[in-house]
């Protein structure tokens, strides 16, 4: 079967990262009578426009999955946990992209080039990581091969679209608010974020960090097939639309160069160095939002660590960090022939 | 004599910092009287208001300082390379605010909380560190009580006041330009800085990092008077007004306690402690702009790092960052009897 035959639902299609899978079903041509977009009974019967075509948005219940093929859960955990399973039962190949899924041993959590071997063992849902996880674990999984990694840092510089369309409608608001000299109108977020930064992505836990910062290291560990990596993150919501950036440390067993680490990243698949200061040439968010890969650059040795690395990276969080990658799970999958949940083919 | 006789000189009142010096002396009450404000030939005879009075800007020259006792440059280097020394010549005591004299071994480099002592051997020059540095030092300072430290990873989150005003007037000008749908305008830095994110703070040397992250290695290494501190430094610039805030990783020699490292950075003067995750308290730009203390929080053990601990800072560029220390070195060399350079009590 071409995988421009399969029929194709997004679950969540009004939310920021729905909306971006529609727009990369469009940027691959595929038809519009094969994609049917779910969301809550408050948005049912609306029309959203998909290239010269208009699809009309139906109600996502518990019969809404016979006779599609892939199913794109973007609408958050509890839509999630509910008709998910109903779709797998309706004969659809699951991708969530929320997080309910992600830590459960039964179910892959894959990013196509670091671990798409783990789609095989499938059973009818895979999931998606986190978008601070899936450029995080690119880079790692490029640079390992370089030594085997010790512990990494990392400090994130996450755009309000990691929120939802709420979150950059919360910030064009506030700095409209901001610009025009009155005081910003708080929703989302529990302090302004407008002209402000708030070291605080997802809730907190009792140990200090968020939940944020403790998917970077479970999910990692988990895409990475490495339960003893040492990550320390600190994730934080800085005024940006669109793209996260992070500022990671890596921490080698053995010597690595900036030359082998520009080689390795260079090669690596979704991967654009992009790393020439002279000309202030460095991964920004402005640069990343709207293209598919990860940007790498101020690669430099670590000045605090023996057999360190630094860099930075910036990747556009609604594509490669949501939409893209869960597309490229539909692809490998396809590829792979394991599209069908009830062939059940490689369970582990 | 009282602090509030001293002729008072600020040099570069039309700027930034030079503008948060004069705000903060009136908040000192110091009389208009014993203040004068110098600036380029450009600035001169403009009249800036000082609370009920009006003080009319003067060209800094060569002969500009008879008279005066403490001078404070907040000009750009150019200027302090040929005017301190001629202040230093006609009796002014002075405080430099930019980066040309803090790595002169004949040069103190003070944070009066952290090594007032080295005000003592000054030769007429005491040098205050970069905006980023001052906060850092501080924290370490204190934590350094419970175990010495063995490396540090920060990324920083730096306004653009860190640019003067100008940085201030293209981050304003820039977000107006994006909402009104247009181009943003390019000026003081080479890329849009509004709802971007530049990993870009001053000039890249030839081994990939900026002079601002070797500006934090290398001055937090002569204020500390710790040769060996191993730091790495990510500095990076985002579009927030005012305050720089730092993520921080720090690894001890030895075991420390978040409950030993909120005390004793509790304890040390200039910083307080902000960190209640439950009711949503934490350091941000917003809440450390306009304050005078370094802003700690998010304190948790590291989690990648034996011995290390993880925090995030807000501190206000402006104030403690610049303007505030160097009042701060005016008071120690008060207190401390040892304004008059000519005098030259300790020499070293």
């Amino acid at each position: 079967m071409n995988i421009r035959d399969l029929n194709i639902g997004i679950v969540g299609a009004t939310g920021a990262a729905g909306g971006t899978a529609l727009k990369l079903l469009l940027e691959r041509d595929h038809p519009a009578d094969k994609i049917t977009l779910m969301a809550s009974a408050r948005s049912a019967g609306r029309k959203i426009q998909y290239g010269d075509d208009n699809i009309v948005i139906s109600e996502a219940s518990s019969d809404s999955f016979h006779g599609i093929d892939v199913a794109i859960f973007a609408a958050g955990g509890l839509v999630s946990r509910r008709l998910a399973p109903r779709a797998v039962e309706q004969g659809a190949f699951v991708i969530d992209k929320g997080s309910i899924f992600r830590m459960d041993p039964s179910i892959p959590l894959v990013v196509p080039e670091v671990n798409g071997d783990d789609i095989e063992w499938h059973p009818g849902i895979v999931s998606t990581p986190n978008c601070t996880s899936t450029p995080f674990v690119m880079v790692l999984d490029a640079l390992r091969k370089l030594s085997a990694i010790k512990a990494v840092t990392v400090a994130t510089y996450q755009s309000v679209t990691g929120s939802g369309s709420a979150g950059q409608q919360e910030l064009i608001r506030q700095s409209g608010n901001v610009l025009g000299g009155s005081k910003a109108d708080l929703d989302v977020y529990p302090h302004q974020i407008a002209f402000n930064i708030l070291p605080h992505v997802d809730d907190f836990l009792s140990d200090g960090y968020t939940k944020e910062e403790q998917k970077m290291l479970n999910e990692s560990r988990k895409i990475l097939h490495d339960e003893s990596l040492a990550v320390s993150a600190t994730c934080v919501r800085v005024p940006v639309e669109i793209s996260h950036s992070e500022s990671l440390q890596i921490e080698f067993e053995s010597d690595v160069t900036v030359h082998d680490a520009k080689r390795v990243l260079s090669g690596y698949d979704g991967v654009l160095v992009v790393d020439d200061p002279s000309r202030n040439e460095y991964p920004m968010p402005l640069t990343a939002a709207g293209g598919d890969d990860v940007l790498v650059g101020r690669i430099r040795m670590d000045t605090a660590h023996e057999n360190g690395l630094a860099l930075w990276l910036s990747c556009d969080n609604l594509r490669k960090g949501a939409a893209l990658n869960a597309l490229q799970i539909m692809d490998e999958a396809h590829r792979r022939d394991v599209l069908n949940p009830r062939s059940q083919r490689k369970i582990k």
